[in-house]
This record gives structure tokens, C-alpha cells and sequence, in this order.
């Protein structure tokens, strides 16, 4: 097992209690030995949900669930299992996802289409649901309002560490929490995150104004990040909220100002799950923030960003401690995004190093050095044809990837 | 310097002299010691030319050049220089490149606009073209019809062996000459080929036929390699027609049946160069070759094909030996183009492993270890919604990729 990453943060955050919300986990043994690999999450009854999906064309058999689950709006129940992805497993895929909602269900009160199920793991191998069917009772039996790190450990596959986050805001003056664990760790890139995030909070929302928060944060988050430009069939963001806090005034559209502290919040909640994948990317080493400016629109930003985030010589220019910045430019050049390359510059670590399409008159490499040896990349790109902005996460390119990757399996 | 790679041919091909054609080699010593890195190509009156430039916002001030120059369709000289790209140099790599035509058209008796420039190397760094129109006058006066060899050795950059290949033809009965010359290894991806390649006929081809010939040869060959997904600034495939060959009929158009043999072998000469490429991609130690059938069209089969063998996930398992066909599922996935999960059937050397959207039944992974053991893994993906089909070739990414590009200008 490789170490834990580098930039894994001190320790795990302390999450509190959310209102509505109790979590179990647990051992079924479909692939890991010694370790917990199911999570069940039992939510208050008039729980919505809203979610973002792989775009993948061969998404999984939990993802299909979802999909329709997620019509519905209502939520009873999650279940997470990790080491099978159950993609790629036909029609007994299907009936595998459908029995563990319907097991689930049966032990919450529910109806299965308000259980939501994600699966992460080797692709295309059968999924014996019976084991986890077998351990669900146990679980619902241990339901709890804490047990978060044991949570963000169950779902890991080749993780490092466990991903939680936590953040308070108030809606017309009262306040609710949001709490939030995630998986990474390769197979990531936008599109959507490639990776499984579960979001809960206490607040009060309609499921429909719940989707446009969660498709906005996700937009400035999850679809913000890259580790090797890979998308699995299995991403999967689902934020539900519980209505159990303290009662507040309701909202009616995602627009309202009321909403404007839990939307940023909730958005700062998924940047800081997002680059916690990014810090446990395989191998990764260093975190890349790539900030673009300048761009014809904040989506064209995105997208730059994510071309040199997710360069293969942008990421080994970096795992190197080598500030590169023509390596920047190609990957400029190959987003397809307009960019005026007589008006780019580039800064690294503040510096700058580019200026009007040519090599910064006064570059002083010897003065990248300390900020290329740390464990943050910074780069600035101004591409000089408008005013849209962004910022991206990705990480380096390392020896690591390699020995995880060529031997995932095996 | 990495060792040869495992994927050279055993050596360099037999290329022939081409009528109208003579090339020189020397050292400019731009960056490189003790080696050759600058080519000089001399070209009979008459000469046709046409090309495909990268289609990067960030291109090169040699590309700018070409594709200006291409626009006459008459060609009298190549220069080409290995080690420094003369890319995002601003107006005086613009002044570099005018000047080194200058020069080599004024000892070949030519306007500027009839020579052609390309540099391949580092990105940002000025260039002193005044070594190399230095040397210019030695290498027009060494100009030979051979030295294939040695011209594709100055071209190279982190390149470990020199690539050429050579077609026969007839067109209308009479014989013509095909040879050609290309370097790699990294930043390598379609969009296009990411490389230099040169390619030399003695036919008498109209530079509008000599176009249409080009564009349909790349995209079967060097649009369908991918090494690391970069693309670079400097990208450039030059076809020249000396027409000081055995006098044949004129031909009219490029869709002239006289021309099919023609074409047939620019095709194979420019897939030849094509894998060579990618048998040089860097730290590559396998070549893989990837079909996809079954396609909406023949360019979605590609962009299919181009997902999978670009994936770093699928990469990262050939260079393991790991028949990890559920990483293939997911690279078709997230190509984007249209499939059908539920009819996907993949082969590996020749033997299924999924079938009708899942594991193949009688699938013994034993069988297909000495297949993956090998240097040539063949793929084979039906995606069942049509009969789009391509082939396309990419290989596995090894620490050697990370040695070579965590160290390339340091």
C-alpha cells in the first residue's frame, strides 16, 4: 500500500452531527480484507436530493439507479460500497443495484426508489450484492450521527486518506450545517468529478432548488479539477438535506438572497473536498492551482486551466521542480480556447516569467526555485482576450502513478 | 540519454535517392554538442509543396512561416533545426525565421517564400539563427541525394533512434520514389501528428493535388497516434513533389484513378513514420494498436480509438501487462461519441474478453498473459451503433516517460 500522500491535510476535520442524518460502516468483504468498505446512510423522512452523474457513455448500474432515483427528489437512504464498481455487468448489475436499494428500503421504511446506491472499484466484475445485503441490518442497527472519518474511510479505494469537510451557514438567520466526504483518487478529471461525493445538511430546501446549488458548486469545484484526465463510469456528487435543523424561513427559488451564505458555503464545501481528491491523487506530490484570466468566458478559463492542469508535460515539468512556463504555453495553445498569444503572460508562485509573448525581460529562474521545491504550485495565465476567470486544482506526475497504476489489479 | 528504444526498428531502412531532392547535415550547435541539428534540403525548380501545420493557438514562428508559404506551393529549400523551437519568441522569432529563408534562398537561387523553415525544441528560448545561417553556405555546397540517415538524426530532440521509410509507385504506368524523414517522441497527440515529418517524392504533382493527397494520408496516419496527449507548438508535415522524375501523364485532380497507388503508398510511408513515432514515444516500451469498429462514422471509431489508447489508466495497465479491459470500458466512455453499452465487445490479441456489454463468459485471463507480455498489444473495440471503423496506434506510460520529462531542460 503507498503511503499516505504528502499533502494529505494534519488529521481528519471535526464533523459535526447533521440534524437528519446517522451513518454506519462496515466490513462485506467484496474485495478488501481487514478493513471496512460499506456505508450506510440513513436520512430523516422528507429528505430531498439532487446530484451531478458521470457523463460517462458506459456509466455504472448504480449511476443508471440514480439517475432515476434522482427524479424523485426524495431521499431515505444511502448505500456505499467500495473495491466493485458493478460497471460494465449487464442486466445482473441492475437487479445487484436494485436488490441492495430494496434491502435498504426495506430497513429505513421506504420505498427502494429513495435509497441511492454507489458502487466504486475494479470495472466489469460481477457484483455479488448478498454480501453487502447480508451486513445492511447490522448497519441500520448502528445508525448514528457521528462516525464521519469511518464514513470517508469506508468508501476509499486507492485513497490515501479520508476526505471530509464541514461548514456552517445561515438561511434568514438561522443556522444549518453541512457536512461532506468524498473518494478519489485517479480516474480524474472534469466531467464531472470522477470520484463519489456525498454532501448532507440540515437545512430546508426543495429538491429542485437543491439542484441548482449543488449543479453551481459542482461547476466551481468537482468540474475544476484534474488528476490524469481520466472519467470514470462511476461519478457520482449527491448532496441531500435532511429539513431536521433549526426551522427557517422558506425559500422559493435557488436565486433568493437568503440563499446567497448556504450557496457559498456549499460551494466552498465541495472546492475543499475537490482538492482534497487532488492532494491524494495517485502518486501526486504537489498541488497545482492554475488560475486563469482574461479568457473569452469563464467556461473558455475553465478549460485552459484544465489543459494545463492536466498536461502530461505541465505535470512532470512540475513533479521535476522545473518552471517550465513553455510547457504552459503549449498547453494554452492545444485547449482550442481563444488566446492572444502576443498579449499571454504567465506568473509562477507570483513571479512573473512571460509578458506579451515573449520570456519576461528580467526572468530570474534562481528566484523560481524556492517556490517550485514547495508542495503548492502556483500559475497565473492572463490570455489577454477578455474578462473570464477561473480557477483549477491538479497535481504532478509521478514515479507514483505509475507503480499504482501498472498494478491496480494485480 | 535514455537508452534505444525497445520499439526501434532493427535499422534504418534502405532509402533511395529521390529525383530533385539533396540534403546536408551539420551542427549549428544552437544547444546540442557533439552532434548534428541542422538539416538543409535542397529542392529542383519546380518543386510542389504541401503540408498540415498544428492546429495550436500558441504555434511556432516557423509555423507562421509555413503556412504563409505554403499558400505559393512552390518549394526550393528545407531548413529545419533541432534543440530550440523558436516558439512564443515574439517578433524576433519571427526576424529569426525570415532570415534564415533569406539566407537559403539566396545560395539556392530562390525568393524566401520558397523556403520552407521548421524547429523543433525548447519553447520560450530566443533563437540565434546566426549560427545557424552561418552554416548554410557549408551544407549548400555538401548537398547530396543521400544521407537520409544523417538527416533524420539532426532533427532529433529527445528522440532515441532516426526515423525513415520509402514507398514505390506508379503512376500511369511510371515508377516514382517516396522517402521521408520524422522525429518525435513527446508531446505527441493528434491535432495534428505533434511532430516533424518530411516527405519527398520525384512525381510531377500540382501542389492543390499534392494538398488533397496530404490531408487524407494524415489523417489515416499521423491524426491517428497519440503518445502523451500534447500537443505542440511546432507540428508540421511537408510533403515536396520535385516532378524531376520519370516523366509521367499529368494527372487533373486528386480523386484521378491514376493516382490511387500513389496516394495508397503516401498513406503507408506516412503510417510507417506514424508508429515509428510512436515506437519512440518517450520511455515507451510497448506499442499498442487499437480498432475500433462499429462506430456512428469513421472519425468518431478514431476519436474512440484515440480514448483508448490516450488513456493514461489504460497506458499505465499495458505497461503493467494487465489485460485491465475494464479501463478500456471506461476510455470509450468518456470519448464522448456515441456507443452502445449493452452490444460493447472487446477483443485483446485476438481474444474476447467482453461481449454484449459484459465479461466475456468463458474469459481465462491466463490465456491473454503472454499476448500482454509482449511489445505489440492489439485492441479490438466494436461499439455496435454503426460501421465507422479506424485504426490507431499509442503506447504504454512508463517511468521512463516520467525520468525524461521531470528532467528535459535541466
Amino acid at each position: 500500500m503507498p503511503p499516505v500522500s504528502p499533502l494529505a491535510p494534519a488529521a481528519f476535520p471535526a464533523v459535526p452531527a447533521v440534524a437528519g442524518v446517522r451513518l454506519a460502516s462496515g466490513a462485506a468483504g467484496a474485495r478488501y480484507r481487514d478493513r471496512d468498505d460499506l456505508l450506510l446512510v440513513g436520512l430523516a423522512p422528507g429528505t430531498t436530493v439532487a446530484g451531478a452523474l458521470t457523463r460517462s457513455r458506459m456509466s455504472s448500474a448504480p449511476v443508471d439507479w440514480c439517475r432515476v432515483a434522482l427524479a424523485g427528489g426524495a431521499a431515505r437512504a444511502l448505500v456505499v460500497n467500495a473495491g466493485n464498481a458493478n460497471a460494465f455487468t449487464g442486466a445482473a448489475g441492475g437487479r445487484a443495484v436494485r436488490r441492495t436499494a430494496e434491502a435498504a428500503a426495506r430497513l429505513v421504511g421506504a420505498r427502494p426508489g429513495e435509497v441511492f446506491v454507489a458502487s466504486t472499484g475494479v470495472i466489469g466484475e460481477p457484483l455479488d450484492e448478498a454480501r453487502i445485503v447480508a451486513r445492511l441490518p447490522e448497519l441500520s442497527a448502528a445508525l448514528a450521527p457521528t462516525g464521519w472519518e469511518a464514513a470517508a474511510r469506508a468508501i476509499m479505494t486507492t485513497d490515501t486518506f479520508p476526505k471530509g469537510a464541514t461548514r456552517t451557514a445561515t438561511i434568514a438567520g438561522s443556522p444549518v450545517t453541512l457536512a461532506g466526504i468524498a473518494k478519489g483518487s485517479g480516474m480524474i478529471a472534469p466531467n464531472m468529478a470522477t470520484m463519489l461525493a456525498f454532501v448532507f445538511t440540515d437545512a430546508t430546501l426543495p429538491a429542485g432548488i437543491l439542484q441548482r446549488l449543488v449543479t453551481a458548486a459542482v461547476n466551481r469545484s468537482f468540474n475544476c479539477i484534474t488528476i490524469d484526465g481520466d472519467t470514470s463510469t462511476s461519478d457520482t456528487v449527491l448532496a441531500f438535506a435532511s429539513g431536521a435543523g433549526a426551522a427557517h424561513a422558506a425559500v422559493s427559488h435557488a436565486g433568493d438572497r437568503r440563499l446567497k451564505g448556504f450557496a457559498e458555503a456549499l460551494t466552498a464545501l465541495m472546492v475543499d473536498l475537490a482538492r482534497q481528491v487532488v492532494c491524494d491523487g495517485e502518486g501526486a506530490e504537489k498541488l497545482m492551482t492554475v488560475t486563469v484570466s482574461g479568457a473569452a468566458s469563464p467556461n473558455a478559463a475553465r478549460r485552459i486551466g484544465l489543459a494545463i492542469a492536466g498536461s502530461p508535460l505541465v505535470k512532470t515539468a512540475i513533479a521535476g521542480a522545473d518552471a517550465n512556463w513553455g510547457r504552459i504555453v503549449m498547453a494554452v495553445g492545444k485547449s482550442g480556447e481563444k488566446a492572444d498569444r502576443d498579449r499571454l503572460a504567465i506568473r509562477i508562485g507570483g513571479l512573473p516569467v512571460a509578458e506579451n509573448g515573449v520570456r519576461y525581460p528580467g526572468l530570474d529562474e534562481a528566484a523560481l526555485a524556492p517556490h517550485m521545491a514547495g508542495r503548492e504550485i502556483r500559475i497565473e495565465v492572463d490570455v489577454g482576450v477578455g474578462r473570464g476567470r477561473a480557477t483549477v486544482w491538479g497535481c504532478d506526475l509521478t514515479h507514483g502513478y505509475i507503480d499504482i497504476n501498472a498494478a491496480y489489479r494485480s
